[in-house]
């Protein structure tokens, strides 16, 4: 994508007061969700220019290229933003899990009679 | 569920300093993603109580039944917790359209060639 395409489609996402976009990241091939996270302005658009997932880490307060040190790299397939502007869903591969605690996902406790349970299993590596 | 196990749940979630938690709701059948929000532990207590999603409107500041008035009910059908508690995943039934602009999802707009193209059809009723 050309620099001033980007420009313009980062120029029709809606920050909030910290400068930070939602980022939903889905399993492109089985619809699963996977984790969800935040972007600024320029992680969005390394993003986009890369088509590899560059959060922005509100804890460490910078630059978290997903996978950058276990090598769960998320390659982007597609892009939606919602209604109001202020939330992505991509569609990604995911290579390994997306959970540091090892999980395909980061959703991986169910609420089971009252309490949380542990419903997916570990990925082997 | 009992009040007091719903206590007990509610003390595991990690609301932010606004006292909201993130709340995706994906489409049960399709596992379609339909829209984000918030909720605060008022709202939900409530939707784990009555089994439809109530959210809370950061504009208006106030608890917001999803389809009060347009009829358009969520109907949960599970839930899940993310690894670091501060997020909510619920699968849910969708009644009519998840978006207020008549799409079943909030998020029927893709990127393509550099710009947002809806991609979806609006809902006929």
């Amino acid at each position: 994508m050309k620099k001033e395409k980007i420009m313009d489609l980062l120029d029709t996402v809606k920050f909030n007061n910290q400068g930070l976009v939602t980022a939903i990241a889905q399993d492109a091939d089985t619809n699963e969700v996977l984790m969800i996270a935040y972007m600024n302005r320029e992680t969005l658009a390394e993003t986009f220019r890369t088509r590899t997932m560059v959060y922005f880490s509100r804890s460490r307060r910078k630059r978290w290229l997903k996978g950058e040190t276990s090598g769960h790299i998320q390659t982007v397939k597609s892009v939606y933003i919602d209604c109001d502007g202020d939330a992505l869903l991509f569609k990604i591969n995911q290579k390994g899990n997306a959970c540091h605690e090892g999980y395909f996902s980061c959703f991986f406790r169910e609420k089971v009679k009252g309490d949380w349970a542990i419903v997916k299993k570990k990925i082997e590596e």
